[in-house]
């Protein structure tokens, strides 16, 4: 088995019978002719009843208050691009599975052929009702973004677009404690971010929420600034660099560097240039923008995240969505607003502070007492059992606080 | 408990924790790290490659092969009407909890809040990619032949509308072996059809493939003829009654009366003009069209079936949706075709004229022997466990042997 290449057994984990990663089945007892009288008629006519006279009563009668639709369009899957709506399947599946492990979340997976933008508005507008929550996922830029606002001034429930906020969150998370150990401060840090795609545009938003003031961006074509006539609406309020940057200007003295681009998109020789005790994320799945290897031994003075499970500091996004919508759904939430993910920043950047219990060691085979705060852990691992709670509960509260919860 | 109402018990049973009847769990290992990188980054990227490369493999690394999605607008909900989208979950959700229940498919509901045909039509083509069939349902006359006859054009994947096909596939088995007990030809005998919506329609059309030559309907407005200018391209086949037929007329001497109406629609002084040992199949939800006890004092000589749990011969859909989806889907079939359904109808109809297995007879708390081939027995019961194979594989090999099979 151990020389199988990681394809083998991947293809053949997806293929094992049956195929595929998510079951539906019945939650409610089903066997006998008298369970099937209220499962089925006549007994269903009673909660159809309820909820047309009161829709909020789909919470309560129906399955819509744990569910949540995980929709794609099939345009930027993984690093594969635009492999069609369908190709995207098993990824959507794979989050529905990340959904119910971390979080106990029921989601389903829906694939959407879209012609554009808006035909994806019209449709998951049409076939949102019955769920709690819509995650969209691995959807192009800049329609990503059209698609998200549309849906979130129509729906009253929360609809998030995990390649922006999910990232966004983690990253932040992340950077609130590298920022701690360098003693460093977000207001007055330059933080250069390479890639302007969904996830560069979502973590320059959120760092700006959470107090950053000099936040510049690149994407293939340069650094962002108000003299590039290419830049959309969604752009724009993020081109805040001096006409004329190249990258190297963007990086040189930067405290915070990070990659949410493609492999090789953040030269080495650049890193020489970072201000003292910087922190480098090099987010690209499974390459980072810059090896992470070699930019340790050039700069051991930094604090280093990837996306790789095999290195420290794994930016994640399973430490964020289930959590996020644990919370949402658990106050019946009508958004996931920015209160929420602040609020999500917090609870991950202070679980990482915290001591880890021992089970926790088990769980990734390492030695106990490895975990420590410190510049190879800033943030929490994604089996660790507390993250649920305490991250959902905040969630939650903030829902509260700041109005949206239905409950 | 026995006190309570029937409504108290249906409403407590789907508010139970969890609200509603369905979940969606992982069919894959998911526990560890490991598992995680195959059901999710880096492995899942495989078999997104193989689907790009060829759709077909969709199939095998992916639920669709097993996956057949529930979709209503909400607007002819159980005898209820346009209850709207969201209302109709708890009937969805049941449908999926039989799907499960007699043939371990795998059905995820969805409510689509439609403007119209079209609009309905675009948004399920749209979000059909990632099923291996689709299961109409709760749709209102006459929208629902243009949606089906829409989408069957449009999708490569079986498009099935229960409530007429279902229906119709269940009446024509029952109606075969009654017609055989009471000696009388389906091509000779003169059937009458009070209800001309999604099912009646539907059984007019099969009955007619079937061999039917004298075949009449009527709705709220009357008899079907040709020289009424209300009806729609999907009526007009089926008006074949002289100009000028009362209810009266059609239902004297009618060798068989099949009510697909609503509770009053035929009126018991009618069923004196029938001809001998006629039909009677009343299968309005949850009150016939005309009182059974009554019509069993007033013809002794009739077959009489009805939608009821609690009377002999209950035509229930049960018996045929969930095994015309298992054949197909075992085959990974184009379509549900008219070979597909007339394989059901032999089945259904074959399996009620056998013997039947012991264990049958406790599930529905029978004296054992009660259930014989004969005026109180046409068709199976719901919960016999020789459908699955008996129906599916019937099914099955009418989709191979009509080219529709994809394996």
């Amino acid at each position: 088995m151990a020389s199988e290449s990681l394809r083998d057994r991947a293809l053949a984990y997806h293929a094992a019978a049956p195929a595929g990663k998510v079951t539906v089945v019945p939650s409610k007892p089903c066997a006998t002719q008298a369970d099937l009288t209220l499962a089925y008629t006549p007994g269903v006519a009673e909660p159809v009843r309820e909820i047309a006279g009161d829709p909020e009563k789909a919470y309560d009668y129906t399955a819509k208050g744990n569910l949540v639709a995980v929709i794609s369009n099939g345009t930027a899957v993984l690093g594969l691009g635009k492999v069609g709506a369908l190709a995207g399947k098993p990824v959507m599946e794979g989050k529905a599975v990340l959904f119910k492990r971390f979080a106990d979340i029921d989601a389903f997976d829906i694939e959407v052929e879209a012609r554009d933008a808006e035909h994806l508005i019209d449709v998951i507008a049409a076939i949102a009702p019955g769920f709690g929550g819509i995650n969209l996922e691995d959807i192009a830029a800049p329609d990503c973004f059209r698609v998200e606002r549309a849906l979130q001034e129509r729906l009253d429930i929360p609809v998030f677009h995990d390649d922006q906020h999910g990232t966004a969150v983690i990253v932040a998370a992340a950077l609130r404690n590298a920022l701690e150990l360098q003693e460093k401060d977000l207001g007055k840090a330059k933080i250069a971010i390479v890639g302007a795609g969904a996830a560069g545009l979502a973590i320059a938003g959120i760092l700006k929420k959470l107090g950053a003031e000099h936040c510049y961006l690149s994407d293939v074509h340069g650094v962002l600034h108000q003299g590039r006539q290419d830049l959309s609406e969604w752009h724009r309020p993020h081109a805040m660099a001096p006409d004329g940057w190249t990258l190297a200007d963007m990086i040189a003295d930067a405290d915070v560097l990070i990659g949410v681009s493609v492999k090789g998109a953040i030269p080495l020789e650049l890193l020489a240039s970072l201000a003292p005790r910087p922190v480098l994320f090099a987010l690209a799945n499974p390459d980072p923008e810059v090896d992470p290897w070699r930019a340790r031994e050039l700069r051991p003075d930094a604090i280093i995240a990837t996306g790789r499970s095999d290195l420290p500091n794994q930016v994640n996004n399973a430490l964020g969505f289930p959590f996020l919508f644990r919370g949402a759904l658990d106050v019946r939430a009508r958004a996931i607003n920015a209160e929420m993910l602040a609020a999500a920043v917090e609870a991950l950047a202070s679980l990482a502070r915290s001591e880890v219990p021992e089970e926790l060691y088990a769980a990734y085979d390492l030695a106990p007492g490895t975990l420590q705060f410190g510049p190879e852990y800033i943030i929490p691992k994604p089996l660790d059992p507390r993250l649920r709670s305490v991250v959902a509960t905040a969630v939650a509260q903030a829902a509260r606080d700041s109005g949206v919860a239905r409950r």
